[in-house]
């Protein structure tokens, strides 16, 4: 609930919460992996929030972009220090989760758009910890936690994104002085796009091209300072800036950078996998080179979590509003109904808390398997990081997209005030709009998916095991269609046999494009159309059968009634994907249409089952007001004061008539302009 | 092309150009309707942009809201100035076409958002026009005509949007001093959102409640002064203001609108439809009370074009830097391929260029169908409006909706950069995502759709005639799958066939609920998502049968490759379509496995057959640099210089070192804050 004044909350609100027959937090307690965590989460919500520091005066959007980076700085300071502490106790793992569930939460308070430190706590530091030697973490990381250097991460280049051995920035190696020279040798080689470069961090690691006694070795990593710690002027051979504004992340001062045959000490290399030796010598670590796949795993892990609590934000958002807002008459001499009554609107918002849910449980799942696989990484294992790697990335890609889509759906089902900057979801939608895209781009990750499924597919053919995420293949070797069952474990089967049959389909194709003379690469890129939708099916596979797996382990000692809704909430979402995926379960399975009716019909009435436990549901994701920033979402209900109390705190509304009227509008209607 | 400096052609562009194999004029002047047109808009073009006036020095996105609102009225008095002249001379028809593709064209080039002006000629002219007596007209046009006074449209209120008939603002007479007396009795029936409304206009029609004699007779618009027109300072009685931010549309000072008891003369009530008389009496004048769909059909048709004008900017930007962009190295030693060679992002991006075509025709065939209803109605016919009001309903329900999910698609094709408000993409997409919502949001206008539809479907049962978009109906009676025929004429009557299944298993879902004794509208409640999709069904049908058969009738007198590559264009159209709906098409017609191998090898076909012409034909919607706005998609390519330039105008990077560090972030580091 929100600090401050407490109003009197909505009438339709208060019924609708006392309808709802769980207990809320035993589903929050679900949801944050535990009571023991909820009570933590809590207790850090209240120290960082009820004092109110992170509310603005002035909202954000009513300032300029240069006012709005000032304020956010102003921000990140305060934040930074409450979490500074909380930083300085963590080590490995567990600092890797600073940017979990709890501290993310919390920045969302602070930041309507985003933290400029963000990348140096997200990235310049697990960086640090992943691609240093012992020796090298020794000398950065204290200065780092400890925010007296600030960095961030410079990969992608103007004219360089996901094909990272095409980026043109060269660090050359010169035994003489023993130090790299850094040089941006096109326009299109400058970096771009690195959160808080542009104007607030004062180191950087840059990928660049290393080159040594003449020869290139691909892309390394280097830390580079790039601003005097004093002065903040960038340093002589610098050129950095910020890249202009974009539809979201606008408080994060992405940047520019290029480098005009810029030295940094030898040891500036992060050489924990690779080293170049004083005279110049290059030296491969022994390691196996899937090592270096860990971050990025991680980092999609994080970001699968990070969907599941923007989608529930935004549905939270949208079913508080939807019982507030009322609307048309069915029949004469009746209240308009609540828009929550009518079975379109449930079916535009429901699947999204049920989405929530899925994402939630399986990112955390996903978080156990991949320490998991850590773990064997440490004893020398490393078979399990393809399977993982495969699956976070399809992970990645469905999850990104599947939030975008639902959250636009969320905000559409708001109407015209869903367009209101102040309901908050436009925001959120540009903050999730672009994960689709960073670190990995949605085609490109689900072809890599694809390309682990055609090999799993060609193992299974030569009698080799298969992982187990993919066990289900041998099922489908034969073409049959699989007999449908619309129990929730026959629907996951029907969905792993569309995405079986999807492979077999892809790898039927490649082979015949082969037949014709084609290569193989040929013969992949003619396939990719396909082999992307296989992907897409073998990833909704996962994520049934997680979601499903995972309700019933994490709700096997709730209550009855909890038990009974987080079902309904899994069954839902396998419905709604097979009534969305009609033409696959139809190719694919002996679905019939008496089936289909009666999935229509099942779907229909569990609408109506949860209707009563909507406001319940979305008041178990327990986000704060300050977290969720929004006219139409707040715990009150108070929809239509809110949206006037923001209105008039808009510049333009501060004076009657604006300056512009005696100066252009006036004279223009006189015919004197 | 861009006035001003003339710069190299990237060489990616050139090859793409010369490989073109049509003359892309003759398309362009199909797209325009006719040769003539195309001259005459290019006359007004030049005449309106090649001075540079439309340009800002300071981009818009570097200014506060509200720097950013008096830079848009600055630019407002211009180009009104420029336009009015044009204005002065046009009447009827002709005025309604102001907002026609020319003057549209040449706003998005003044305005990246939208002029503070445009409900003055979008809605305050047109409703006059259409709710005025003679009398009043004479009274109310020369001075709007003229801009002596500048007005808007005030419909939806807070708590109201949709439901016309729950508006709370009430006006009623007092025949004492021969006045209305306005009044807003709650915070919820506040109006809100009409453009122009906060800041800059001094008039505006308002629909309120009419009461006289103690009598309600619904919603009626009335003309109300606002604000002085001297002063422009707000009348006594008026609480008038600006919304604050919103996810586009921000230099158009939507307001909101409250009244104190606020007096207007008699004569202020549009009575061209019903009358106040001096006593008090009401009087209906005898008109078919469709009558008033009218102007909002109106609305709807130029929506649809505004649709087609909107996605073809989008695709322009995307198929441009697609053509310039290079990525990946599928095969050692090569050059890294034009991404625009990648068979996943032709599928993404030709899509948007039929698309834009398909939506073309059909606005400009639903403009004709429109004009020959209103003729229709001069001589007193009104039976097929309701077939055109269905029409227009679903059509602007299908084709935002498709519009805003094919420009994300083009915003993601461009990846990164897509994300640059410099791209434009990101307000290409607010300024459309806003579309699905106003003016008849897409579900409500689906189920209005559907009451149409069901109608008919009781009419051909009761054997009385049905409209000509739906004489397929009758060949679907039967039940009987469809013959499955992969011509273009035979996939259209498989949607046809889909579409009358759906609007068949409505019915009988609605009379299924009925016999277990629930009333109409419970079982119409209860069938909503499947009315919803047979909306949908009917829509995609016509629009897959128009676009066809325009097609056909546009191109039969072209040249053979213009005709080849427009026919190649449709057929994607149908092919996507299929593929899209394979559920729909498996249940309703007899396609098998093997048709739908053979319409996947079709249509990835068709992708590599246009991609040689793909740049062509995006230059053939002949959009100005000016009016794409845009660093990915100018004409040139240089696609890198120019988010440089972009960059560098931002105002943080106008010094090295922002104000913040010294004031927040040194400090903080130095442990000090």
């Amino acid at each position: 609930m929100a600090a401050g004044r407490v109003f009197e909350i909505n009438v339709d609100l208060v019924k609708e919460r006392a309808k709802c027959n769980f207990d809320i937090r035993e589903i929050t307690h679900i949801l944050d992996g535990g009571e023991t965590n909820t009570i933590q989460r809590k207790k850090i919500e209240d120290a960082t929030l009820n004092d109110g520091q992170s509310r603005d005066v002035i909202p954000e959007e009513y300032l300029g972009p240069k006012e709005k980076y000032e304020n956010a700085v102003r921000k990140s300071c305060v934040y930074a220090k409450i979490s500074k502490d909380e930083l300085m106790n963590m080590t490995g793992l567990e600092l890797l989760g600073f940017t979990s569930p709890v501290f993310r939460r919390i920045a969302d308070a602070y930041f309507k758009e985003v933290s400029p430190f963000l990348l140096h706590v997200g990235m310049f530091i697990p960086t640090i910890m992943g691609q240093c030697t012992p020796e090298q973490q020794a000398h950065w990381l204290p200065r780092a936690l400890a925010f007296e250097i600030a960095g961030t991460y410079a990969q992608t280049e103007l004219g360089h994104g996901t094909f990272i051995r095409g980026l043109e920035t060269t660090a050359t190696y010169d035994p003489q002085t023993e130090e790299f020279v850094l040089h941006s040798p096109t326009l299109s080689s400058y970096k771009w796009w690195a959160g808080g470069l542009g104007k607030t961090m004062n180191h950087c690691i840059v990928v660049a091209q290393l080159y040594t006694k003449g020869v290139c070795h691909g892309v390394h990593p280097f830390i580079v300072q790039i601003r005097d710690e004093e002065t903040h002027m960038p340093l002589s051979g610098i050129v950095v800036g910020e890249v202009g504004p974009k539809m979201g992340y606008n408080t994060g001062d992405n940047g520019f950078l290029g480098f005009k045959h810029y030295r940094i000490p030898r040891d500036n290399m992060m050489m924990k996998n690779a080293q170049v030796l004083k005279d110049g010598t290059y030296v491969k670590v022994a390691r196996h080179a899937k090592l270096t796949y860990g971050t990025m795993v991680f980092v999609r892990v994080m970001l699968v979590n990070e969907m599941a609590f923007n989608l529930a934000k935004a549905v939270t958002i949208a079913i508080r509003y939807s019982a507030v807002r009322r609307q048309s008459q069915p029949r004469p001499n009746q209240p308009e109904p609540q828009v929550l009554d009518y079975l379109t609107q449930q079916h535009k918002l429901f699947i999204s808390i049920a989405t929530a849910h899925a994402l939630q449980f399986t990112s955390d799942w996903l978080w156990k398997t991949f320490t998991s696989v850590l773990a064997d990484m440490r004893d020398g294992k490393t078979d399990t990081l393809p399977e993982l790697h495969a699956l976070s990335s399809c992970l990645k890609a469905i999850c990104t997209s599947d939030c975008g889509t639902f959250i636009e759906i969320c905000r559409f089902a708001c109407g015209g005030h869903g367009y209101m900057a102040s309901s908050n979801l436009p925001m959120i939608y540009s903050f999730v709009s672009a994960t689709r895209t960073y670190e990995g781009d949605y085609t490109v990750l689900l072809l890599q998916t694809a390309r682990f499924l055609v090999k799993a597919w060609e193992q299974m053919e030569e009698g080799k095991p298969v992982t187990p995420t993919l066990a289900y293949l041998s099922r489908a070797s034969e073409g049959v269609k699989e007999s449908w069952d619309s129990s929730n474990e026959g629907i996951i089967r029907a969905f792993q046999r569309v995405a079986a049959g999807k492979i077999s389909g892809c790898v039927s194709c490649i082979r015949h494009h082969q037949k014709t003379g084609k290569d193989f690469e040929d013969a992949w890129e003619l396939t990719t159309l396909q082999l992307v939708a296989a992907a897409e099916a073998h990833c909704r596979a996962v994520i049934c059968s997680t979601y499903y797996n995972e309700t019933i382990r994490l709700t096997a000692s709730s209550s009855t009634n909890v038990k009974a809704v987080m079902e309904q909430l899994c069954t839902l979402y396998l419905l709604y994907w097979s009534l969305e995926r009609t033409g696959e379960l139809l190719r694919y399975t002996s679905l019939s249409e008496n089936d289909l009716f009666g999935l229509q019909q099942r779907y229909e009435k569990l609408l109506a089952l949860i209707r009563p436990n909507a406001v319940g549901l979305v008041d178990a994701f327990d986000l704060r007001d300050e977290i969720l920033n929004s006219t139409l979402g707040a715990y009150d209900g108070r929809v239509y004061e809110r949206l006037m109390e923001e209105a008039l705190k808009s510049p333009l509304n501060a004076e009657p008539v604006n300056s512009s009227f005696h100066k252009y509008i006036k004279p223009f209607m006189q015919g004197k302009l």
